[in-house]
C-alpha cells in the first residue's frame, strides 16, 4: 500500500528582520510562540496542539524555506524516501528533533522547484498553565489573547510557471485529491485545488504568468469562524498598519478571505472561513471555465485581492 | 421654536420597468410590497411599521422624484411651508393620502436641486396575517420570506456640484445636526454626513466632480444585522445575477457596506451594518483630513466602490 | 484489509402525519424535499449532492427506521456483510434503488437494537434549475428559499442502555475512530463521540438512564454557519410554533447548538455550528471526567437543554 | 420649556473588594481603566468619548451608589434642581470634578429608594496614544486589548416594589418615553420599558416579587455586535471562571443577551445586541399582556435566565 500524506502540517519561512516579523505574526494575526530556538521563532494557532504551524527565521532576504506535510504513519516518511530516491530525488534527512517537535523527516525539491518536508510525528507541547483553555479540547484560552487569532493553519497556495505539471505531481506521487480545477478559455489550467486530508482544500496550485518565474508562496491561510471575524481581522491589520490585500469570497472553494502582508518580508496571510467539506467518497473534480465566474479578472465571486506579490524559495 | 425633522422617511423612485425593478428590490433586495396604485408600488422593510419607505414608479426614465422626511409633530408641516414660503421657495402641496398613507406633505426643491418631501405622519398598515410576526416588537415574520432581507431604511447618499453649500443648507434650514465631514487636501469639502434624528446618519452629502454636475442620487441604504449579513446578501446579489459595487467598510460612519443595482434603473441600494450611535447631547462633528483614511482613493477603510454612477431627479 | 465507513449519509425516520412532519423538516428547518414515493419524502439540504439526508415515511407512530452509512468503497458493503454474516447477523438485503438513489445495501440490527444501513454508492440529483446555484461547487441557491436552511448533515446522537459497548462495537467493527468521550464520578461511561470519515464527529452513543431503556434516536444534527444563524434559526423556529429545547454550545466537541423538534413526531433537529476539524493523524481522544463542564448537570459549557425526549426504532 | 434627560451616562458600584471587582470589569468583561482616585476607579467602554460609564469603589460592602444620567443642556441640572426642590426633594449638590470629568450635579432618591445622578456635562480625556484608534471615530482600537470587550453602556435595568409608580414617575418627571411594558394576567404591570434618549430603551423598570424588597439593581447592559459576540463572550466569562446567569433573546426588546457577575460584588453585566431603534416621533409603547411569550416564566423568547439576584443601594 502506498505511504499517504495526512495533512498540511507547516510552512517555514525566511525573514529578513525576525523581531518585525513577529510583530505581524504574532501581535498582528495572533499566532502564538511555542520556542525560540537559534534565528527561528516556532509559532502556532491557538486551537492547534501541534509544535508548529510556522517558523520564522532571519535570514538576508524573505525567502520561503519548506512546506511541511504530515504523513498518516510515522513509517510513511521512510518509504516515501525509498520511493523518492529510486526516482533520483535529492533527499535531505532532517533528525528527530532537528526542526524542534518534529520527528525524522525528509525534504527534497519536488520536480517543480517547491521544497517540501515530509515527516511523520509532532510533539505537542502544553500551552503555559495562565494560556490553557479550560475546555479539555481546546488549546489555548481564546479570550487571554489576541481578539483575531485565527484557529488553525488551513492551506497553502503556490505558483508555478507549470501549474498543470506541478498539481499533477502532487495528485500522482503524493495521492492527493483534486477537489476543484479553472481551465482559462484556451484550455490552459489555471489553478488546482488539491486535498492531502480528502476532506478540504490542503493546498492551492496555481499558474504563474510568465514561462521564468520562479516557483513561489502566495499565502498561507488560517481559519477563522466567521465573515464577521474577516472584517475585524481586517480592521485589526489595519490599525496595526499592516498592508492588506482585499476582502471577498472565492468563488472557487466558496471561500471567504481577508489578505494581509507582513511589511518587512512580505509574507502573506489569508485569514479563511466559509469553506465546505468534501466528506464524499466518490468526490468529483468541480471543473470550471472561464466565465463560470463573472467577477472581474481575478476569479473571486465577491470583491478582490489587490496585489499579486509572493515570495520565492 | 423652530420646526425639525425627525427622521428620514423614504424614497421615491421611478423607473423604465416597473416589474424588472420589483424583482430587484422585492425578489432580490426582500423589501416587502404594501400597496399598488396606477403604476407605483410602495415597499417597506420587514422591521418597518410605517407604510412605506421606498416608493417605484414606472416612467420614461430612471430618476429619483423626491426624498421624504417626517417632522417631529405633525404641524411642523405648515410651520416649515410657512418659513420656505417666506423664503420664496416653490412649494407644492400633497394631500392627505395622495401619496398612499402619508398625511399631508409639502414638496420642494432645495437650492441645490434636490427634490425634499416633509410630511407630519403615515400610517402604519397590519402586515398579511400569514407574514405577521409573534413578537408584538417585530412587524413581518423574518422567516418567511427572503434571507437577506433588510430591517429598515438607514440613509440616503446624494451627490451636489456644490456638496458644502448644499450640506449647510441642510444644517441650517432643516435643523439636522452634522456628525461628520472630510475635507480634501485643497481645503474643499468632499463630503458632510448630517442626521435628522440625532442617533446616526441620515444623509450624505458628497461633492460631485464636476460644476455641471446634476444633482444625483447616489444610493439609499437599508440596515442589516452584521458583517455576516453583507456576506449573504452579496451572495444573493450575484445569485440574482444583480451587478454589485463592492463590499467593505466605510472609514466615516464605521458603516459596512455592499452595494447593489437595480439592473433597469441604475438604483442603487446599500446593505449596511456596524455604525456608532450619537446618543451623545455635546456631539462634536468628526473632522476628517485628506490623509486620515489611506485605501485608496475612495476613501475607504476596508474594501472599496467599484462605481460611481447615480441617478439624477 | 478491512472493509470502511467513509461517513454518515442519513437518517430514516417514521411519523404518523407526512404531512405535519413536512411542514417541520421542510417548511420550518428548509431541507429541500427530492422526491416522494409511495408513503415517503426523501429529503436534503441546500449544500448537499447525494440524493437525501433523510427520508420521512408516514407510518402509525413516530419511529426511526435506519441510520444510512456511506462505505468507503462500493465493495465494502459486500465485504462487511460477509464478515456480519459469519458473525451470524441477520442482514437484510436492499438492491440497487429500493431505497431511490441508493446503491445495493445491507440493513441489520447492532448487537445494541439500532438499525444501521451501510451502503456504496448514491445517486447526485441535479436540482431544478430555477434552484441552481450559480455557483459550480454549490447545488441549491441558498437566497432562493428558507432563510435559516442548514447546509448538510454533520451527525446523529442515539441512547443506548450500554452505551460503552454499544460504542465500542461501532468502534471495533465499523472501525470508528473515537474523538472524545465522558466518563461519570463512578467510572461509568456517560458518552462517546466517534468519527467515521476521521474529520469531524458522526455520531454520539450516551448512556440511557435505564437498564430497560430502548435504544433510541435523540437528534439527527444538520450543520450551519454561526451562532448568528442558531438565534435566526431559533427565531424561526418560534415564528412557526415549533418547541425548542435550548440554544448553547456543548463542552463535548464544542460545538454550539440549537434544538428544535417536529411537533407532531417528536424527531429532533439540531442546528450545529463550531465544532474543530480533526487532522490529525494521531488525534487522542479527548477524555472528559465528571466535574470538567461546571454548567449544570447535562455537561453544556453554555446554556442547557430542556427535554430529554428521544424516539425509538 | 421643560428641562431633558438625553441619555444615561453611568453607573457607579461598590464593592468589597476593589481589585477582584476589577478583574471582572476590565480583565474580563473588558472596560478600559480611565482614572483612579482614592478608593474609585472609572472606567468606560472602548467606544466611549466620555470619561466614564461606570465607577467602582471600594467599601464594606456591595452596593449601587447612584445611577448617572445626562442632561440634555448643562443649564437643565439646574432647572431639575428647581423643580424637584420645589417638590421637596432633597438634592445633593456635586461640584464640578467631584465626581471626576464630571460637570456640575445634583443626586437625590427619586420616590422609589433609587439615587438617581443628574449632570450636565462629562470630558471627554483621549485614550493613552498605543490604544487610540487609527480611526478618527473610533476611540480605543479595538484590536488592542480584549477580545469581548463591548462598545458602550446601553441600559439599566432596576427592581422596584411598585414597579409602575416607578415607572409613571420617570416618564412624568424626568421625561422619558415609554417604549414597551408589560402586564400580567392579574392587571399588574411586570415591567416598563423607557427611553430617554428616544432612539432605544435606556431603563427598565421592573417589578420585585416582595412589597418589602428594597429597590434594586439588575444589571447594567452593554452593547456589543452580533449574537456571534455573546457566545465568545460566554467563552470569555468561563474562561475567567466568572458566573453566568445565561444566554438568549429577550422577547421585549428582542435584544440578545448574555449575562455575567462579579464574583466577589454579585454585579451583573448584561452584554447586549440586536435591538431595535425607536426613529418614529409618533412611537406606540408595544403593549404586552400574559402569554404573548410563551417561554417558561421569564419572559423570554430563547432561552432563559437562572438568578434573579440583584444588588440594592
Amino acid at each position: 500500500m502506498a505511504p499517504e500524506v495526512a495533512r498540511l502540517g507547516h510552512v517555514s519561512l525566511e525573514t529578513p528582520n525576525l523581531e518585525e516579523s513577529l510583530s505581524f505574526f504574532h501581535d498582528a494575526v495572533g499566532l502564538e510562540i511555542v520556542e525560540s530556538v537559534d534565528d527561528t521563532v516556532f509559532l502556532r494557532a491557538v486551537d492547534e496542539h501541534d509544535h508548529h504551524s510556522l517558523s520564522l527565521t532571519e535570514a538576508d532576504a524573505a525567502r520561503i524555506d519548506h512546506i511541511g506535510w504530515q504523513t498518516a504513519e510515522p513509517e510513511d516518511v521512510r518509504r516515501f524516501a525509498e520511493k523518492f530516491e529510486q526516482q533520483g530525488f535529492d533527499l535531505t534527512w532532517i533528525e528527530e528533533d532537528e526542526e524542534p517537535g518534529q520527528g525524522e523527516a525528509i525534504r527534497f525539491e519536488i520536480p517543480n522547484g517547491h521544497r517540501f518536508e515530509l515527516y511523520g510525528t509532532m510533539e505537542k507541547p502544553e500551552p503555559p498553565a495562565e494560556r490553557r483553555s479550560k475546555l479539555k479540547n481546546r488549546v489555548y484560552d481564546p479570550s487571554g489573547n489576541n481578539p483575531v487569532a485565527p484557529h488553525r493553519i488551513d492551506h497553502v497556495q503556490i505558483w508555478d510557471p507549470d501549474g498543470l505539471e506541478c498539481a499533477e505531481w502532487i495528485r500522482d506521487e503524493l495521492g492527493f485529491q483534486v477537489q476543484e480545477y479553472y481551465d482559462e478559455a484556451d484550455g490552459s489550467r489555471w489553478g488546482t485545488f488539491l486535498s492531502a486530508c480528502e476532506a478540504k482544500i490542503d493546498i492551492a496550485v496555481v499558474q504563474s504568468e510568465h514561462e521564468d518565474d520562479l516557483p513561489a508562496l502566495h499565502h498561507v491561510a488560517y481559519a477563522v469562524d466567521s465573515p464577521n471575524d474577516l472584517f475585524e481581522a481586517h480592521n485589526a491589520m489595519n490599525e496595526h498598519g499592516v498592508p492588506v490585500d482585499g476582502i471577498g469570497q472565492h468563488g472557487i472553494s466558496r471561500g471567504e478571505f481577508m489578505y494581509a502582508r507582513d511589511p518587512i518580508s512580505g509574507h502573506r496571510v489569508e485569514f479563511n472561513t466559509g469553506s465546505y467539506l468534501t466528506l464524499d467518497p466518490h468526490w468529483e473534480p468541480i471543473a470550471w471555465e472561464a466565465g463560470d465566474i463573472s467577477d472581474g479578472d481575478d476569479h473571486q465571486w465577491i470583491g478582490g485581492i489587490d496585489s499579486l506579490e509572493r515570495v520565492h524559495y
